[in-house]
C-alpha cells in the first residue's frame, strides 16, 4: 500500500486573527507546492479549527499517515507537553493515533522552525524595511 | 553624518532554553551576515538579558537608529501592545527614542516574521524529517 500523508500544521491560535492568518496561509502554501499532501492547519487555543477538529477533517481524505508539524518559531511548554498532549502522543515515542475512517492512523510530530538562516535573512528584511 | 544602524531582535522567551537559543542563534547569523550591523538580542519575559537591558547594551556601539524586530511568527498581543510599552514606543508612530551615551537614538519597530514561502518549505521540511 502506497502511503498518502497528511501535514497537520499546528498553530498556537490567538484571540486576534494575526497567528490563525499566518499559520493558514503557510498552510495553503504548503499545499499549493505539494499538492500530493494533504495539508491542514488547527490550532492549540483561542482559533479554530482546533487541533482535535483539523485532525478529524483528515477523514475522507486517505491519508495513511499524519505529520503533526507545531508552526511554532522554537520548542517550549507548548511544544514539550500541550500539543503532545492535545495530540495523545506517546512520551516514549513521540508518536499517536488517530481512528480516520475506521482504521488506525500513525500521527508523528515535527519539530518547530528553530534556528535557519533562513529566518535569520527574513528578521534582516524585516529590519530593512523600517530603516 | 552617516548611520550605523542596530537590530534589536526580541525573542519571547521561556523558563526552557530553546526559545533563546533560537533567537540567539538567529541574532548571530544576522551578525555574521552583515558585519556592518550592531545585532542584540533581547527578551521579553523569563529570559535574558531583558529587552532593556539588550537596548542600553548598545551603548559605546556608536548605532544612531535601532531596529527592533520581533522574532516572532505572528502579530499578536505581545507585538501590538507588550514589546511597544517595554520600548515605550509612540503609539501613533509606533516609533521611540533611548538614550545612549548621552544622545538621544530612534528605535523603529519592525514586523514579525509572517507567512512567507521561506517559512512554508521549512514546515515542510520539518514533515519530511519524521515521515
Amino acid at each position: 500500500m502506497s502511503e498518502k500523508i497528511g501535514i497537520l500544521a499546528i498553530g498556537h491560535g490567538s484571540r486576534l486573527p494575526y497567528n490563525n492568518q499566518v499559520v493558514t496561509e503557510i498552510a495553503n502554501m504548503i499545499s499549493d507546492n505539494h499538492p500530493e499532501y494533504i495539508v491542514k492547519a488547527g490550532f492549540m487555543e483561542n482559533s479554530e479549527p482546533t487541533v482535535e477538529e483539523a485532525l478529524m477533517s483528515f477523514e475522507g481524505t486517505g491519508v495513511t499517515k499524519v505529520a503533526a508539524v507545531p508552526v511554532f518559531l522554537a520548542s517550549g511548554i507548548h511544544i514539550t507537553k500541550d500539543i503532545p498532549a492535545i495530540l495523545k502522543l506517546d512520551p516514549e515515542t513521540n508518536e499517536g493515533e488517530v481512528q480516520l475512517n475506521g482504521k488506525n492512523v500513525k500521527i508523528v510530530y515535527g519539530k518547530p522552525l528553530g534556528s535557519d538562516k533562513l529566518i535569520a535573512e527574513l528578521i534582516f528584511k524585516r529590519a530593512q524595511e523600517v530603516i
